[in-house]
């Protein structure tokens, strides 16, 4: 706790604390501070959790933590917002979106930038080094220079949220988009998918609906089989002949919206339907498939493939089916191949596991430097 | 022919010439026509190609026809613009792109609005009835009310560009998106297929490329086999890792731009990449599915499915390949289940057949108002 005590008591000069706060729209998210009296001595976190629907901050308080856990853990206030993943809304809407959540939750909590230590920023969209240096870079503009930062894919946030803030094992996400991420205990990291619905995410939400709404097509114009996701999807979305669904997939490029049809390709596939039964089947195939490349290219399973490692399972695709069940059916796959794959559903969401991310780097940084002394 | 007299000679009113430059932007597209003497006896009609990548005018002075057409046919401009295409760039944007290329063929052929007899546009993105009618009801606000106006599918223009304006057959679009599109001598029509990259138009340009580029970041992240796309694809882009293509790709979201791989996607197909031929195989067997699909639909075949039928082949899919020829692969698949599939390789452009379309379709119109008399 060394190095967290050193700057702790170092008052943060005044003129740090104003410039970022001039350099965003005359600071207007920021304005409450300045009304704000805030108790001294309390230090919070931050963890945010940035997917392609919506964002999610969690303020915790900076304290140590008991092993285990406190159960529950000690959230001081959550804020919500919507997406802000950059590629899907733009670099400027992302950002602002990411710094009024903050506001928000800091708001609520009733503290302030001063009295932040360390913030965990997962979001998705951080898919090379180069996107997490532009967002520490304005992420440094709005909080003093002794704030510990922190920038990850929100995949590492989901599997923290299974593991405790621990970074081992592997997560798979399949909400909107999809995404395997694994972490060994001495570092090394993978991933494999995630790299939105154009470059092949064919597991996530927005695939399993495009290939559904495809299928509506090809039947309409002759070219795949009678399919009951006609009549259900058009049920569905008000419309009345297959034709206007060009119109209305076109009409808005929210991946969400596309994505938001799972539960009615689900609902035909317990209905006996063919063509919706094999979409699910090829998207299990697929989320599998990024499971074991991500295992296979770290040796999470050990050299004979046996090896136990946790394996986080989140997001929307995941959840909430009804006889067909998505991630059942993901795992069964899963086993089949590496019989050490021991599932975790998180009991905290995403981005409490990026406060505690946040947490254990701080904790982590601060022996290091204090083993250089 | 006795319509076409009967309002050839009265003269528009100017309220009704005047009202619609005033709708848009204070008639700036239109302010030419003020400084212009046109003579007044030369009549046109204008033949517009909209696709995603770019949109042609031509204009064609209105006189009879001989049979067989003059060669080469009178063509007195020729425009180019943008694309038009509504899903893509939005209507604003395609309403613009429209309205300024049809004036800029009238600016370059020395005519005016008041010279025009019939328009034929045809543009991708023309799904439906409605798509239709929201077409007409703008491009009547820009001509008088006795101008002739035709909307169709951007399909139907390249069908006409290679009968010659004769609306009978099948047509095979595969240049940024694809669509095969048919029409029987009685009137009839179908499609399939051109419900852009999200629906399923798996043998488009589009979907070749992006199928590539899915291709390199499986062969990336472990879950597909190494191809010779990954370094072509990164040099052709001067990119450094495949991480950089997820930025890449969702930079710009123009079709056209992804699309302009597939020269690349070919090149590794003719120098033996297993990848990039499967890519091709599949999109071959797209293309002639799509075909195949309109003409059972239409019975273009035929009872006994050997009759013969004009199978027009456009776009820039099917051209300039290399070893690696998809049209013929295309053409190959297709004769197979359709031995009377005559293929042709239109001599003129799709907007040169939209025009033609407008002379044969306001020839009929006046056909049929004789003989009702």
């Amino acid at each position: 706790m060394a190095t967290a005590s050193d700057t702790e008591h170092q008052p943060t000069p005044r003129s740090q604390q104003q410039e970022p706060m001039k350099r965003h729209r005359n600071g207007e998210i920021w304005d409450f501070e300045d009304e704000m009296v805030v108790p001294s001595n309390r230090q919070v976190i931050l963890g945010l959790d940035g997917g392609a629907t919506s964002t999610v901050c969690v303020c915790m308080p900076f304290v140590p933590f008991s092993d285990p856990l406190p159960n529950p853990l000690p959230v001081l206030a959550r804020a919500i917002a919507g997406c802000s993943n950059h590629n899907s809304v733009g670099e400027m809407a992302a950002r602002e979106t990411l710094e009024e959540v903050m506001a928000d939750a800091l708001l609520k909590s009733g503290s302030n930038r001063s009295a932040v230590r360390a913030v965990c920023l997962a979001v998705s969209g951080v898919n090379h080094p180069t996107d997490q240096r532009r967002i520490l870079s304005w992420l440094r503009d709005i909080f003093p220079s002794h704030v510990r930062l922190y920038v990850q894919n929100d995949a590492v946030a989901a599997l923290a949220s299974g593991t405790m803030g621990k970074l081992h094992g592997c997560v798979l996400i399949a909400g909107t988009g999809t995404i395997a991420y694994g972490f060994t205990e001495d570092g090394r990291e993978a991933r494999a998918a995630g790299a939105g619905p154009v470059l092949g995410d064919w597991g996530s939400g927005y695939g399993i609906a495009a290939l559904a709404l495809t299928a509506v097509i090809r039947a309409h114009d002759g070219r795949g089989p009678h399919t009951k996701l006609t009549s259900s999807i058009l049920h569905h979305l008000g419309l009345s002949s297959p034709d206007e669904l060009i119109g209305w997939t076109y009409a808005d490029p929210s991946w969400a919206r596309i994505a938001a049809l799972v539960p009615v390709v689900v609902s035909c596939a317990d209905a006996g339907d063919e063509v919706a039964n094999t979409i699910l089947q090829d998207a299990v195939q697929e989320l599998a498939l990024s499971v074991k490349a991500v295992v296979r290219r770290l040796r999470l399973c050990g050299e004979d493939g046996q090896d136990s490692f946790p394996l986080v399972m989140v997001g929307g695709v995941l959840e909430a089916n009804e006889r067909w069940d998505i991630a059942k059916e993901v795992m069964n796959c899963i086993s089949k191949d590496l019989p050490g794959a021991h599932p975790i559903r998180p009991k905290v969401e995403p981005a409490v596991g990026a406060a505690l991310l946040a947490w254990n780097s701080f904790m982590k940084e601060c022996h290091k430097e204090v083993y250089r002394r």
